[in-house]
């Protein structure tokens, strides 16, 4: 069967258009996980205050999925050849990314209820891990051996990506030991990584 | 009133941009239906914990959608010519997709509540038998007489391609009947098929 | 300030691919209205029969939806210049369009509680009479003169596509005020419209 | 690690189609924040017309969305160079367009409540102050010294656009210091400034 399997490409680029949906998908849905209690009445402004949590966590998350976003686009630059397992592993990376507006949501309340933000900081924490790893594991998979790539970068190049990439799931990691004392201190830890991250990127001509 | 129904083609081009936003959409709708049991308090981990079915559920039809869309991706690269018929069965094969995150939602829950879990599981199978045997349709009327097929494909492989993809909804009523029984089992089948279907595909280039 | 404002075309093609986004999210949408009664625990295949009507509504939008996105396509393949008036026009039948997953909500709830189901379809209806006024609004105004057309289609040709989508919100009209007696009937109604679109339909090339 | 980063661009054209989704699904997201009361019966109809300040927010979001959209269109037709604080510029206006849902079924609720309608009009207001204060911020960093624009427009026409868009967060505030007076005189407000939008438009050649 596998000249009928072979006969049309699943191009990359089709591949990067569907992940691209997905993201911005995930990241506006985030919005609907945020609720105002029941009537809330003319104690209303309190009311809103009251959620700072979930506009902080609302605030997290979207950085953080347009930060993935961006080195997903980066990633698949350089990818130029696509099998079931590299389409499988960039599905389970979606799957995750897709997911995060759940924990989204138990860490918000979590914090709100003042019960339970260590154990939902962890949730949300253990969460990103997985998706750096997915990430990682997508360009560990694409770039062994230079298999799936173009020239459009080097052997040393791609191999300095890994170690670049690869410091993701790590600094999720302490962020995650450290939510399960503080939920407050590991979302910092988070803004910390966004500001580092979008400050460090080089500027690009179109 | 032909020649003013025919002044102007439905571009396949556009059909599968659509198609892809509905898969997209489908496919990150399907975390609303996760929800936590109201006020879990110090007992988090453990309701986080016990939405397993949900978090598999969710998995599961995650990656079927994947699959279907990657096939979607595969036939419509093979058609040429659209007309009412085809644009009509490829939205009823969408409306079916579109329909997914509400069997998940049912067969998660009957899962987690320990009762209706085989009707959930049936629910669910007949929804994506009946996805299988649209996108087949949608198939078999595009490729008889080869008469909405382009050159990329013979008429030989085109109909491989009958017999492959007529497998779909003969698996999906083989777990639908298992579901009956047991739902987990039926979920395991699940995951079965979608292992064998993302190791057996072969490499392609951009 | 006109040398400001004229610096930069909206391009239509842009427009289109917003507007498609438009169809693609709230077609998927649909699917959210879509909610089983609380616990049903063993009598689960009793209370996903009895959600019938829900199943109705779902498909009879889902493919209306469909039929106004291939519509709409055809007329931006005419479209060739957008001014505010236009662009106004069109987010105005989008927003129309956005809205459908509330009153395809509120005509299931009521067909299944057996209360109200005049109301509700005479309120699906007019959203409908609504969104088709803006179609030919738009449609009217874009070939007035044939000001913001090109060449793929004459004057005579951009006439007949007048009478032919004028029907459209006429036939909804009849719909609604049928629903005005029976909510069925008028879904009835709408099932037979579709069908007969999709048949009317001539094959096209790529 | 600069030659890391530097080895692939982020295209403006994918962040532009990005937005674009974002713009898209938040605008059609909006139609989940509207719900009837609890089985309104044979009071069905009174039950819908008592939801127009739902509708009216609805519509008043939805045509402000469409204006952003069209107006970040024509910033980036001019972007030519995405650095690293010009794309987290561009994610922290997409992320107060994706929160707008939010007092928007805030702002209806309170103003059919008849409580808490001031509070609910000066969050909805304080929310497109904020978008109106980063899209400008946007504007001023990619227009500064002309570092991110192409050729497409000049430094002259690039400082009119400052001034002109600049009036944007001015007139939300107005309609935020009226709201906190009346929640109904700051929509009519919204709709008198949208309304003046969509007519001031020049026609464009596709």
């Amino acid at each position: 069967m596998s000249d009928v399997s072979g006969d049309t490409a699943m191009r990359t680029g089709r591949v990067e258009a569907f992940s691209d949906g997905v993201f911005a998908i995930a990241i506006t849905l985030l919005i609907l996980e945020i609720r105002l209690p029941e009537k809330p009445g003319h104690h209303l402004w309190e009311a809103l205050v009251g959620l700072w949590p979930s506009y902080l966590a609302y605030a997290v998350t979207f950085m953080l999925i347009g930060m993935v976003w961006m080195n997903h686009h980066r990633m698949f630059h350089h990818i130029r050849r696509a099998d079931g397992m590299l389409l499988a592993l960039n599905l389970l990376l979606l799957m995750d990314v897709a997911f995060l507006p759940f924990p989204t949501h138990v860490l918000a309340e979590a914090i709100t209820e003042g019960e339970g933000s260590g154990a939902a900081a962890v949730f949300y924490g253990v969460i990103l891990v997985i998706g750096g790893i997915f990430f990682n594991g997508l360009w560990w998979y694409a770039s062994a051996g230079h298999r799936h790539l173009g020239d459009s970068i080097t052997p040393a190049e791609a191999r300095a990506l890994r170690i670049r990439w690869g410091m993701g799931p790590v600094l999720y990691l302490v962020a995650t030991i450290v939510g399960a004392v503080s939920a407050i201190a590991s979302l910092c830890l988070y803004v910390f990584l966004l500001i580092f991250y979008f400050f460090d990127m080089r500027p690009r001509t179109r």
